[in-house]
């Protein structure tokens, strides 16, 4: 037969055990503190008919809209985000919660160029509140954001602030018509990751980029990027500072939304350590109204802001007349996995794995397995066809079990078991008295024990 | 602005909280019991190329795959199921332990007709087993599923169990061509779905179905079907019974994979009550090659199976020439979820809501909201425009709370705080001691307690 060659598509991939592992308990965590800041969850199906997702994402974005026909020969697509088909569910549906507050985990998918460690699918974990203009929204949604990622344990991070109404007031001061608005707002939102001359050179006569193609720019004069630059040097952090300079130089008006915020956060014990004000920060999709956040890695910079979002006050009016006024705040599970790395190597999957010595007698095997699984064990039970006990320790050490056990037909006979303990050969510690400690216990455990007792004893070193 | 209708594309739907919630739970409970039997987790995207899944699903179902083009203009399409990317991923990478024992969870795509309770994505949880030809294997799996569906609470099920080894010994027997076995499964695998005299017209002269679409037919013979009804006519149920009416009409050999795993399953306890032998069970997909199985609730029949899997020896040597003879079980997690409802009505999503008296002192609700989070307590902060307190109270029982705090002006000048039981007006029991006790407690709770003993108190409440 001939073989079909086993691949991904272009841009996409696979995650093994150890990353699926880890990004399992990455969404569950979030999960468990979305939930206890009052979030509820919703599922939305991947595909949406195509006129539900284009004109909110800005023209380079929709771009990357996956569409095709459907069976019924109509437009539909992968969806690009989880924020439109929130828009539309809350438009749908009347007996929701109003305010609604939403959680949703799911992947998105975008037919960008693909890059490594750039990818067309990746999932998406998000907390939005729509129906309320107040900046409470914002601080809850901000204060979920922060309390997931600490109980992840991330590491350093800070989440940056900005707001769309300055941005909007810079837009007016630097003499550009309100008309160019957005254009200008995805050019800023490339700083960070191209730099300011290219960003110049994008607002007024474009530019080439790595891969030579030509970025034709938005023809703004020098005046008008002179005025830019005087505002994007304002400084960044500390955020009574900031709110300070951007009252100066736009006027008070532009930031009394972060103004308010600003207080809240402070009622939240969030210093400017973790949000800072940063005249920066701009977000690339075209719907944002308001207040618009991104979060970095402070120590992994290299991987991008892992959450994003901001204030959406129009988009839910794309589907009814009500007005319902919307923020939300987007995790970005799968760049946080890659700067998190797999986690702990040695992670046990698998608790016991039951080795099989003779066999005739698999169904002793099986019993041992099904009495561990019973007692809450995770316990594997050897299932290929090699024979030799070396072979099968590689496997039991392959999916990072703690312990093995062995019986072969004498010990079935006499009743008893030998209990493995597969990391007594590790470096566990560098601490001398830890590591003594610790060898005690697993000498202590390289012994047969009455059939009868293993179970106990399994529990009782796994407690150890 | 013209309004877009917010709809779902035909045959898609969303799960809104209720169900989204009890989804969670269902997925998080067979998470833990796959774990537990030593399955690992992997994720692999929503899309594959064309050529991928082509082939090894049968005629009608191929018509089923959402396909397209990707970027580069290359055949991709929606999966179909989650079986054959796992046979990709375990001849494309080398390093997986083998046997592989994996778990996944995702949505796949099938542009069925839509119909009533049947939709074109759904979320399957699978169980496989690569590498080995073991019935221990299949031993493995069917506890799993059935550990899984006991820790849900399904109520009772049955696993009913056949093999494509029996069906086929069924065409030779019959007189068919073995070329023809597939369709003939195809057709079988309707049998509890349109009855016995339908089967007959499918294998035969061909028949209208209701829409008056024409289903044309296999062209066997009276003789062949004959004997067909003949081994149909079998009982089923008990395993040992079974066992010896194949045995008897199709020989010995037919049955002897059948005939290992009964002997494993008596080893996990499980008998024909729970797991039985059933020779009308064929499976619709073409990729079987010994056991399938598939799963009924006894008391909601007509929800059809839930569940279903068998051994696929042959899938992987489409991708290389290594043997990996596989087996596996997929439960239907969107079937399982319509058959349970929506669970407890009443299920607490958030415990407390923190409702907003004086908008001017936003900060001091949202400081009470903080500390109880902190507490590890699921608390909402009431975040809408209205400003009476009994369309904030409608909006604590909308999102299901158990309690609302209630802070005025005045009581902050106090120092106190109310905390009011949202379920005190419900009838909790119709035992008349029970309810007594009950509302002794509820009367407990109406009461005002100092801000600084909130916390505590709502802690105690909740332990109640």
């Amino acid at each position: 037969m001939e073989k079909i060659e086993p691949q991904n598509v272009k841009g996409f991939r696979d995650l093994l055990p150890q990353y699926a592992y880890r990004k399992n308990e990455i969404v569950s965590t979030i999960r468990k503190v979305y939930e206890r800041y009052g979030f509820l969850p919703v599922e939305t199906p991947g595909l949406e008919y195509l006129e539900i997702l284009l004109g909110e994402y800005g023209e380079e974005n929709t771009k990357q809209i996956f569409r095709f026909k459907s069976p019924e020969e109509q437009d539909v697509a992968l969806r690009f985000d989880l924020t439109v088909p929130l828009a539309r569910i809350v438009a749908q549906y009347n007996d929701l919660p109003k305010p609604f507050k939403r959680y949703q985990v799911g992947s998105v998918w975008r037919a960008d160029k693909p890059d490594p460690g750039r990818f067309r699918e990746f999932t998406q974990f998000d907390a939005d509140v729509v129906g309320t203009s107040s900046q409470l929204a914002e601080a809850e949604v901000i204060g979920a954001v922060v309390g997931a990622l600490e109980e992840i344990g991330v590491g350093k991070f800070s989440v940056n602030v900005n707001s769309r109404k300055v941005l909007n007031a810079v837009v007016e001061y630097s003499g550009i018509p309100a008309g160019r608005a957005k254009d200008v707002f995805r050019v800023l939102d490339k700083l960070n990751k191209i730099g300011m001359p290219n960003v110049e050179l994008e607002l007024t006569k474009g530019r080439r980029d790595v891969s030579g193609d030509f970025i034709p720019g938005l023809g703004l004069t020098d005046i008008n990027v002179g005025k830019i630059k005087d505002y994007l040097a304002l400084p960044k952090g500390e955020r009574k500072r900031v709110l300070g300079e951007l009252a100066g130089l736009l006027g008070p008006e532009s930031c009394e939304d972060l103004k308010k915020l600003d207080g809240f956060l402070d009622v939240l014990g969030l210093d400017s350590e973790v949000v800072s004000f940063d005249p920066t920060i701009a977000r690339g999709l075209d719907y944002y109204t308001g207040p618009v956040f991104e979060v970095n890695l402070t120590d992994k910079p290299q991987f991008g802001s892992v959450a994003g979002g901001g204030r959406y006050d129009n988009l839910v009016q794309r589907f009814t007349d009500a007005s319902l006024p919307a923020v939300g705040f987007s995790i970005g599970v799968d760049r946080l996995l890659a700067a998190l790395g797999e986690g702990n190597d040695k992670a046990a999957f698998s608790e016991v794995v039951v080795t099989i010595m003779d066999r005739d007698k698999a169904g002793e095997y099986l019993k041992i397995a099904s009495e561990l699984r019973q007692a809450g064990v995770r316990t594997d039970l050897y299932l290929g066809q090699e024979k030799g006990l070396r072979k099968q320790l590689q496997y039991a050490d392959r999916v990072n079990a703690r312990f093995a056990v062995i019986v072969g037909s004498n010990e079935i006979e006499k009743g008893v078991v030998t209990i493995k303990d597969l990391r007594a050969g590790e470096n566990v510690s560098k601490d001398a008295a830890q590591r003594e400690e610790w060898l005690k216990k697993s000498r202590e455990i390289q012994k047969e024990v009455p059939r009868k007792e293993l179970t106990a004893e399994i529990l009782r070193l796994l407690a150890l």
